[in-house]
């Protein structure tokens, strides 16, 4: 049994890819939600809905957030209302964020509106909240401390990045279901997301780089010196660190047994290799469902074998 | 200067027609607040809004509710979710109760908010709330107390009404709008709305009633012993009355000087002057925009004959 800490684009892609190569009662996808914030007076939890709607193969492709086939009626009369515009929700994402504030507001944990969910829109594998409790990253900057989707949507990642904040991390508790599930599974993927967004408020959650045990594997989200998708490469030279696959594998030295690089990275391997950290060289560009599904073998035999 | 009470589909028809023979600053229109509810966590005012969606010439007329050109995304995806669907949101109707919903929790009052919805649709008139306290109408009948909306919609009016409740009128107080309008029109319209449901909640409304001082002039929404829309004939029966504009007059007695009656129901005028009431004889049925108008003209002209 795996578990799959995962983010945003990136990391769904390769949850989705798991999901096509492990049955439901093999994987438990684990999800940031140190992104999650409340706007409008709705709990909006973005990563969460990411993975969910790409395992349910309705995420939008385009945009790389929200629902395909959407429609924006909502924010057109939102903005004639001259409402709060620059946090984008279509009126089919609106309803899961509508439905999760209700039933959170009537004392259901995110584990369980999260699955519920999940059920609904047919996903069969585990997708469970990092945390019931809250974790708010904040982005420390040269424009001051600013709420994670703030930094993101609003500023575009245009403040430079001082200081990550995972806000409450220190007295959130693991969700029942990833607490259960790193108890007893045999190893853990880093999906390729952001390692100071994504994975760091997962990993800050008190005891579960404990229960990780060095049984982890990463997939490295820079490929060439540049991140697939979002500011990555932008923040770690932002944070002093040159962005390369071999600075992935320093910042995760210690909390996984191996690397997994793209072959854009061979010539990088030996000198992960250097850290204890085995390299593996695959097509990590997951370009449809045929790579996400390679890259997750790949993962998979690696676990295996290490 | 005139306040009109107004309610419903009716109501925001003769509103209207008043908009378009008063200007601005000679017309207050208050509006029942008893049928809000909190429902999805949004603060939902569905006699406001179709008192504004119909003054800025955006009301869906085939509904009777809600806005023109609407789209149901969110509804089928909240359907998906198994969330509650027996109160119908369109896309564009929820960006007015997420706006509203959310300056009432930063702390505005309703009134606040329904003017600034108002400016934003380009209505001219002021529309404002009876009360910017929670006032909740309650419809005690054989299945038991029923809120109103729930009543209303979910059940389809199907109960048999025995008693109605505006809860919390006795505490509640008119809004700031309407008791200064109060303190200085010089007539006020009950327009043709649910006598039971839209007039009495606003009447309930401490120091409304005194204020009107039997400067009032109403419009029956009976003719001919049927309601145009809506369950008013079905409840009055449920009460005890036989419906009817006579009926009408009676319960308006002593706080109405005149009423104004459809021509299918010419033949009371007697009895309805009996009651000290004047008898006003005119087309009520507003099928176009010249009949709403013809029929606001008609009640301004008694209102400065009596």
């Amino acid at each position: 049994m795996i578990v799959a800490l995962a983010g945003g684009v990136g990391g769904a892609k390769l949850a989705a890819g798991l999901a096509r190569v492990l049955p439901p009662e093999d994987l438990v996808i684990a999800v940031n939600t140190g992104d999650d914030f409340e706007h409008l007076g709705l709990h909006v939890a973005p990563d969460l809905d990411t993975v969910m709607y790409t395992l349910a193969g309705i995420a939008n492709t385009e945009t790389g957030w929200g629902r395909a086939n959407e429609t924006w009626s909502f924010m057109e009369a939102l903005e004639e209302f001259g409402g709060p515009t620059w946090f984008r929700l279509g009126d089919r994402d609106l309803a899961t964020n509508v439905e999760r504030t209700r039933r959170l507001r009537a004392g259901d944990t995110l584990s369980d509106v999260t699955r519920d969910l999940c059920a609904r829109l047919r996903v069969r594998h585990a997708v469970v909240p990092m945390s019931d409790d809250p974790v708010r990253t904040v982005v420390h900057s040269d424009h001051g401390a600013i709420e994670f989707q703030h930094y993101f949507v609003r500023d575009r990642c245009v403040p430079r990045v001082q200081r990550l904040e995972y806000r409450g991390a220190e007295s959130a508790r693991p969700s029942p279901a990833l607490r259960a599930a790193l108890d007893r599974c045999s190893g853990v993927v880093f999906c390729p997301s952001n390692p100071y967004l994504s994975i760091a408020p997962i990993l800050a959650v008190p005891g579960v780089r404990d229960a990780i045990d060095a049984r982890a594997l990463a997939v490295s989200p820079i490929i060439a010196g540049r991140a697939v998708k979002g500011p990555a490469a932008k923040i770690m030279r932002e944070l002093g660190v040159e962005p390369s696959a071999l600075a992935v594998a320093r910042h995760y030295r210690g909390v996984v047994r191996a690397l997994v690089i793209d072959r854009a990275d061979a010539t990088l391997a030996p000198a992960i290799e250097a850290f204890g950290i085995r390299a593996v060289v695959e097509d990590t560009l997951m370009t449809d469902d045929a790579a996400r599904e390679r890259l997750a073998r790949a993962c998979v035999a690696t676990l295996e074998r290490t």
